[in-house]
């Protein structure tokens, strides 16, 4: 039970906060063209590497069971056992994964710990309009694919570049100069699929945005009624 | 009767919930490249088709008057006629009607159902700013037209160029590289045009959707109102 | 009084209401190519205008004082004016002004008045906001015409230039391509300049929006404490 | 005592208020282009700035340490020696500082020290947020730099490019033409990094803005529920 006390003491997550810190550090500099093939900077990264893959093994050895009950314990062993594949072998991409190790910095911070669940408060609705705007992404990519694949072949040639060019037309990117322009030199009524699709998606997020906010409301004055109700 | 229950059963409607979803799946594929000829996708389209024009033909019988009573059937039919018409000829733009058959997961899923009820429940709001905004749209095409048709030919050329060339502009497509610069090199003083368009369009999205945001809390609260005073 | 009677009688309001229609359905096809030269339309635009002289003429003489004290009738004096001045001479541009009569369609549907009324009572907020925005604005102009004059005359040439440059930046239509990495090829420290007004901007801006549904909620909520002390 | 009566009166305020617009006036005409060598205007400025200093000892002098005490008092200092360096030596780019006494205006308007007020009270949301969003851009830079360096050295060359790219895609200027197309031309899946960029950022700063909102909303009501309570 002592070493369990020392896993989970302040001490011991303020260490680790400094390794992790320690570790984005190195891994920024070496993104700089100076540091590319620093060797120090590189020996400093692997040693972190082990220093986590050491922290992990400890913590399932004292927690056993209870390791797997939080999510940031399993979120950590993910990424930490995709880091520790290229010890093994070549596979340099995968060195990569490293970087998502700062997302370790999530668990440490309560606040953020905070803002992460505000955020994952806010998924369900999303995902329900999400399936929605799917849907209306998919038979607009499979109407382009099928209608202008011949005209501009780099937009709408198959049914992920449609898809790709309509995340691209959300967002607003040159989808007139670029894509619509384009498309109706040859077909003049083909405004009608980008105008459509614009004023369909930006409703849809619209009505994503506007039902986060009437809940977030509705939410906070319910609690705040129990509490008069209470008092 | 029996007939009716078995219409409506759940058994029923997920069988019809799967081969919608399965005719999705194979007009996903027959936009890829690989399968744009392939028959046999093509035949289990048709075969898709089949059913869904017995399924409507059946749902007449059956219901009748009532029939015509709920929406989605008449969305359904409008569907199925459209997409029946090439069978007879060879039209083969209508027969990309076939897609929106998709909408029909619409009518299925009851949380979707729920998302277009709070969607269609903002639209009146969204018909007097949309009146507002037409008549903005037609003051400026005309004025467009008038001033710059001789400049940019290409983007005011008559009204129907100058409304879509307006519509680039509010949702702010490279309206000043495109359409604003080339102007402004020739009349000075049209930035007063562009500047205005982009100042009173952002005001009136922004009114409305001020508006709805408003209106849906105000709404929550007036149902909580009664809900309490009930209590 | 039979006279005045009369004028705001909703027979004659409808009346005007139909010209008013017809008058910007003949705009709208003037600017058609193929009507471009029609004189038997540019006739009937003609007999409308005189139509809302002749009607301006004898709400001033039914009326008198009380004419000039709702605001859509010194509206419509000011347009039908500067309209008929090129009844006199050849000044052609002014004629254009024929087009904003549109906006007396205001002044008759009454959901459009409110829509008004509620757009005008988010002014004051927009008031104090814009004169923020106009000073942050004329700061980042002048800086901008002293540091980038001679790498980029074309957008930060002269103060005009600059809050013209500055607009487009904020609406985000190729800031960085077109603005900021030419900008960045001869001062590399100038993305703080971009990157400082964008944030500067779009937190203004936001703080606007925010600060006009919150006024909004307060309003409604008040309204209905009153309405409840009463009950 | 009667000097510092006489500095905090109405009437050296609104002098000292004249003496802002006029210096702001004056540094506007300086970059028009007929006025840029004009030495009569550069005198006025100069007199202008010789005031400012003579403001600031003046108020030190009269307040002592009550000066400090003052946000506003401090930002006039800072800016006031910044500005009078180039009166010493010849570094001209230090002159430019003088347009940021405009601020200033911010310290004598009462409505705009409230608008102020209302943007600084949502800061700590604001930086709270902003700490996951530096963490996402780092995350991504550093992917970024490592992945994309050789194929678009322009974009992604070094870390300090990655992040003024990774700022531009988020503003959505261009990201899809200029960055993330000329990308996927050698990389084809590299849409998953610039796509999940997008929806990553685009839904923290929705988060970050209906926070706000919520939380506004609730301090109103607390303070409406306050006023009540004690009614």
């Amino acid at each position: 039970m002592r070493l369990r006390g020392f896993a989970e003491s302040s001490l011991f997550q303020n260490f680790v906060l400094g390794i992790v810190c320690l570790n984005a550090f190195v891994l920024g500099l070496l993104s700089l063209p100076y540091f590319f093939d620093n060797t120090f900077l590189k020996q400093v990264d692997e040693i972190c590497l082990y220093f986590f893959i050491f922290e992990v093994c400890v913590k399932i050895i004292i927690l056993r069971k209870e390791f797997f009950k939080e999510n940031w314990n399993i979120f950590d062993l993910i990424i930490i056992t995709l880091s520790a594949l290229p010890l093994l072998g070549n596979i340099s991409v995968l060195r990569l994964f490293r970087i998502l190790k700062m997302f370790r910095l999530f668990s440490i911070f309560p606040q953020l710990r905070f803002v992460i669940a505000v955020i994952s408060k806010s998924i369900p609705s999303v995902v329900c309009i999400g399936f929605l705007l799917l849907l209306v992404y998919y038979i607009y990519a499979v109407l382009g694919t099928q209608l202008f694949a011949e005209v501009i072949p780099d937009y709408f040639g198959d049914l992920g570049k449609s898809f790709f060019t309509l995340f691209q037309i959300m967002t607003g990117d040159s989808w007139s100069e670029g894509v619509a322009r384009p498309t109706m030199a040859v077909y003049p009524y083909s405004w009608i699929y980008f105008v459509s699709f614009i004023v369909i998606v930006t409703f849809i997020v619209l009505n994503l945005v506007i039902g986060i906010i009437v809940d977030s409301i509705n939410e906070i004055k319910q609690s705040n009624d129990k509490a008069t109700s209470k008092g």
